[in-house]
C-alpha cells in the first residue's frame, strides 16, 4: 500500500491540500467542519505524519550568488554535524522546482532554507505540514524561524574598529542590495558614524552595468578622499583592493579595507583581507538544533524566534590608520 | 565539611576567584601551569561544579525604570514556567549588590540577567563558572547570550502599519536613551520611512528637567504638524496622549499614537491604545531554555547566540488614517 499523505487526503476529501495541510496542523483559515472532515479522513486512511516516522531533515539552496557559495558550503557542514550528533540522515537540495520541493517536504521532519528563495516556493513550504527554519532575511515581525549571523552588531563593530584607526571619511561598497543582510551591516554600520562628529559616510552601489571603478572614480571627483572600505562581501573586496592598487593607492596606507565573510579568498590576495568572520557551521548547527526542538519537542515554547550568531573581526593586513 | 566553591580552592592556591573560574571553564587568559594546579586542586578538594549538583536557575533585576515593570514580571513568569517544565528551582533577586551577586552566582547552575546593569556587576556575573543569559542590549559582537524581543523590527512594522495609513509626519518620543532597545525601534522606524519619499521622521527627546509637553511645543513651532507619535513604552503613550488631548487634538482624526510593551494601561487609556506585543513570556520561556541547554548538554554548540522573539502589533483605538 502506498504511503499516504496530504496529498492522498486532498484527492479524497476533494479539498486543497493548503487547507488539507492548514486542518491537520491547527493553523487557522479552515472551518471546524473541514478540520473534522479531515481528522476523520486521515483517521480512516491511517494518516502519519512524516516527522512521527521519519528521521530525515531536508536543507534546500536556491542562489545562484557565487558569493555566498562559501557561507552556504559552512552552513551545509555545520548541519551535518548536528545532524549526526541526533540521528538525522539529510536530503540536501538545490532546486527552485515547486513541485520537487512539496516532495521534500512530505517526506522531511523539517528543513531548512538556505539564502533566497522565491516567494512561491517560500509559501509551498511553510504551507507544508513540517517544522521550517530560514537562514536569509524575512518581513519585518514575520511569524517564521530564523537563523542567521548578527549582520547589525558586525556593521556596528567594524564602525568602531575603523573609527579607532582614525578614519573620518568611510565608504560602504554594496553588491545586490536584495541581499537583506547586506543592508544591516549598512545600518550598523550608519548607526556608529552618525554619532561620531565629523564622519562622512558614503554608501557606494554601481549602476546596473557599470563596475566598482567608474563609480569609485566618480565618488572620488565629487568628495574628499575617502580612507576607508567596508565591503558587502569579501568578493567585492577583492575588487576594491584591485582598483585601488591599480589606481595606485597603497594599501593600507593609503586606505583600509574590510570584508565580510572571512573566505579562502581573503588570505589569498595580498594584503591579506581584514574582514569579519560569519559563523556558518555554527549557524547550520543551530539551525538543526532548531529544527530538532520543533519536531520532537511538546513542550518547546510555540513562539517563532530569531536566532542569530556573533560573527568576529579577523584582523589581518588591509587595515592600518588613517593617512595623516 | 563545607562545600568546596571557587572560594575554597582560591585559598588553597593563593590565586584569584577570576583566575580559578577561568582555569576550571577552561577559558583564556590562564596560563598552562595555573591551570594544572587548579585542576590538581578541584580534584584534591573534591569540587563539584555547582551545575552539576544543583538545579538551581538564578534571576536578577536592577533597574528602577518602572516603565519596565509588566516586562520583567511577564519574563519573571515565563522562566517560572519554563523552570518547573525542566525541573528547576528558582532563586530571584532584584540587587545591585555585587557581593550578593556573586554568592547567588556560587549557588545556581545558571542566571538569567533582566534589563540594565552595570558593568561591574556584570563582569562579576560573567566571571563565575556557570552559563549566563542576558535580556538587555550588548556591546556589538560581544561573546555572550542574549534572549530578547525583535526591537529593531518591531520598529519597522510600525513604521510600514503607520505609511500604509497614510501619515507622512512621525514623530518618535524617546524616553530614557541609555536603553538600547528604544534605539533599536527608531532605527527600525528609520530604515522604513527613508525609503518612502516625503516621509519627514522627527525625533523627540525632551531635555532635561523638561517635560513632553514643552519639547512637543517647540517641535509644532517649527514643522508643519506631525500627524502620527509612536512613543518608546506605553507609559510615554499615556503622557503624549494626555498632553495631545489637553492641546484640543483628538485622536486619531488628528494625530495617531502608538506605544510599544501592551501593559494593562494601554487598555485603561481612551482611545485604547494601538501598540506592540511584547512577548515577555516567551522570552523568559526562551531565555530559561537557552540556559538548560548551556547546563545540561554538552553536545550544545558552543557560539554565543543571539535570541529574539518576535513581537506583534496590536491595533486599537489610538491610531486611524491620516487627517487629510
Amino acid at each position: 500500500m502506498a504511503r499516504v499523505t496530504i496529498q492522498t487526503i486532498a484527492e479524497e476529501t476533494g479539498l486543497s491540500k493548503f487547507a488539507v495541510s492548514r486542518a491537520l496542523s491547527g493553523k487557522s483559515g479552515v472551518s471546524e467542519a473541514t478540520r473534522l472532515k479531515v481528522a476523520e479522513t486521515a483517521d480512516r486512511l491511517g494518516y502519519r505524519k512524516a516527522a512521527a516516522s521519519s528521521k530525515l531533515l531536508g536543507v534546500v539552496f536556491d542562489d545562484n550568488d557565487v558569493a555566498n557559495t562559501e557561507l552556504h558550503m559552512q552552513i551545509q557542514n555545520g548541519v551535518q554535524r548536528e545532524a549526526q550528533i541526533l540521528g538525522y540522515a539529510l536530503r540536501i537540495r538545490s532546486t527552485r522546482n515547486g513541485v520537487e520541493l512539496e516532495a521534500l517536504a512530505e517526506e522531511c521532519s523539517g528543513i531548512l532554507i538556505v539564502g533566497l528563495h522565491s516567494q512561491e516556493n517560500l509559501k509551498r513550504l511553510h504551507h507544508a505540514d513540517i517544522p521550517i527554519v530560514r537562514n536569509s532575511w524575512l518581513e519585518p515581525l514575520e511569524p517564521v524561524d530564523q537563523v542567521g549571523a548578527t549582520d547589525h552588531e558586525a556593521g556596528s563593530a567594524v564602525g568602531r574598529f575603523l573609527l579607532k584607526l582614525g578614519h573620518r571619511r568611510i565608504v560602504y561598497v554594496h553588491g545586490d542590495p536584495r541581499y537583506r543582510g547586506r543592508m544591516e551591516r549598512l545600518y550598523g554600520l550608519r548607526e556608529v558614524c552618525e554619532r561620531e562628529p565629523g564622519v562622512v559616510l558614503h554608501d557606494l552601489i554601481p549602476e546596473e552595468g557599470r563596475d566598482f571603478g567608474e563609480a569609485f572614480d566618480r565618488l572620488a571627483a565629487t568628495v574628499e578622499k575617502p580612507s576607508a572600505f567596508f565591503c558587502a562581501h569579501d568578493g567585492l573586496a577583492l575588487t576594491v583592493i584591485s582598483e585601488l592598487l591599480a589606481r595606485g593607492y597603497r594599501i593600507p596606507r593609503d586606505a583600509s579595507v574590510v570584508g565580510f565573510g572571512d573566505y579562502s579568498a581573503a588570505q589569498q590576495i595580498l594584503p591579506q583581507l581584514t574582514t569579519v568572520k560569519v559563523p556558518g557551521v555554527d549557524i547550520g548547527r543551530m539551525a538543526t538544533r532548531v529544527l530538532h526542538q520543533r519536531i520532537t519537542n511538546q513542550d518547546f515554547p510555540d513562539c517563532p524566534l530569531r536566532l542569530h550568531v556573533p560573527c568576529r573581526i579577523i584582523e589581518r593586513q588591509s587595515t592600518g590608520p588613517a593617512p595623516a
